[in-house]
């Protein structure tokens, strides 16, 4: 029996894109739910005790129905969904090393990238510079330089490959591409970063690929 | 041939902490090298050429010697080197749901628990409340609630939980322990999370466990 997929997801997210975009490249059918996290949605009694008590998209439910049938489970953090979707797959590398050294670039990308690449984006294109707390506002400049710092190292590193892990796209380069390619609506020029814009192509390039929202 | 493990650390770091964790319990030889971060010795141009371009630790240090010979390769980025160590090993579920779970908590340690309960920890005790510029000084409201927030999720979960994903301890548990069975360093009072205080201990009786430095 193959169990439904169903992505509870903001479709504006990178995040949520990262399992959309796992799950095209594989050819695997993935329902969505949508929610506005701008109108606390994703914060409502049901969806805590349900979907994900950490209050947050995305979510990937695999299966469907009452616990006795099987159920539902549900998977937070978008870089542990797609390693559920893409498992067995060439998407995930088989050898040691190389397997921990693409889970070094989806930590790499929760920690050093997407609380700047993807916050500013946030901040400036989706909430908007004017309605800024003043406490954000002062963390801009910190934020700024964080994320050029990551897209410093991105691009030093594709320099010398194609995709992060070799020759081949994994799931390091789908963690890594949503929020690098529309990192100028965070104010980043990606003119800075030929490596980058390279790949981006090679990406966009990709048999199955499908765009952001 | 076994190759030589090496850990570029800093002593005081939880991060560093989980990966000397993993090899205790998988009674795996582990050297170290020691930098204090501190005094800037993990951004010399030596360290960022050779060891990790992201001027980080930890970084696991697998094989040794000039490229040739094999030579040696670098892992930063604490839970893939955890997850290079416990390869094949009982600290990680072969089952793809429950595999995916674990990691989803160690990417939930890495974007809702460290920034906060460990950066707190950092700057409480480590550089001093005293030293601590007036921008990071704002940011300690929100920090502690992020902490509490992370904190309140683990001990819910653990209400009904033995280890994070179920009853054997995973690299789920290593990567959470280091911060959390320190986080009164950083204000946090553990009181609060008797769940989390059970689990400490069990933490702590299993066979193999070394303390933090």
């Amino acid at each position: 029996m193959v169990e439904a997929l169903i992505l509870h997801e903001d479709p504006r997210s990178g995040n949520c894109y990262k399992i959309k975009l796992t799950a095209a490249l594989l050819g695997l059918p993935l329902a969505t739910r949508a929610y506005d996290i701008t109108k606390g949605e994703t914060r409502t009694p049901e969806f805590l005790a349900t979907v994900n008590a950490n209050g947050r998209i995305p979510v990937l439910q695999i299966g469907e129905g009452a616990p006795e049938n099987g159920g539902a489970r549900f998977l937070p953090e978008s870089n542990a969904a797609c390693w559920y979707l893409a498992h067995d797959s060439a998407l995930i590398p088989a050898e040691r090393f190389a397997q921990a050294d693409m889970l070094r670039w989806m930590f790499f990308e929760q920690y050093n990238h997407e609380p700047n690449v993807a916050t500013l984006r946030y901040w400036l294109s989706i909430l908007g510079e004017a309605n800024l707390a003043e406490q954000q506002r002062a963390l801009v400049p910190a934020k700024r330089a964080g994320g050029e710092a990551a897209l410093a190292l991105m691009n030093d590193h594709l320099a010398t490959h194609d995709f992060f892990c070799g020759a081949a796209p994994t799931l390091a380069d789908i963690a890594l591409f949503p929020y690098t390619h529309v990192a100028e609506e965070g104010g980043f020029g990606l003119g800075d970063y030929p490596h980058i814009l390279a790949w981006i192509s090679r990406m966009q390039a990709l048999p199955g690929f499908v765009p952001m929202d």
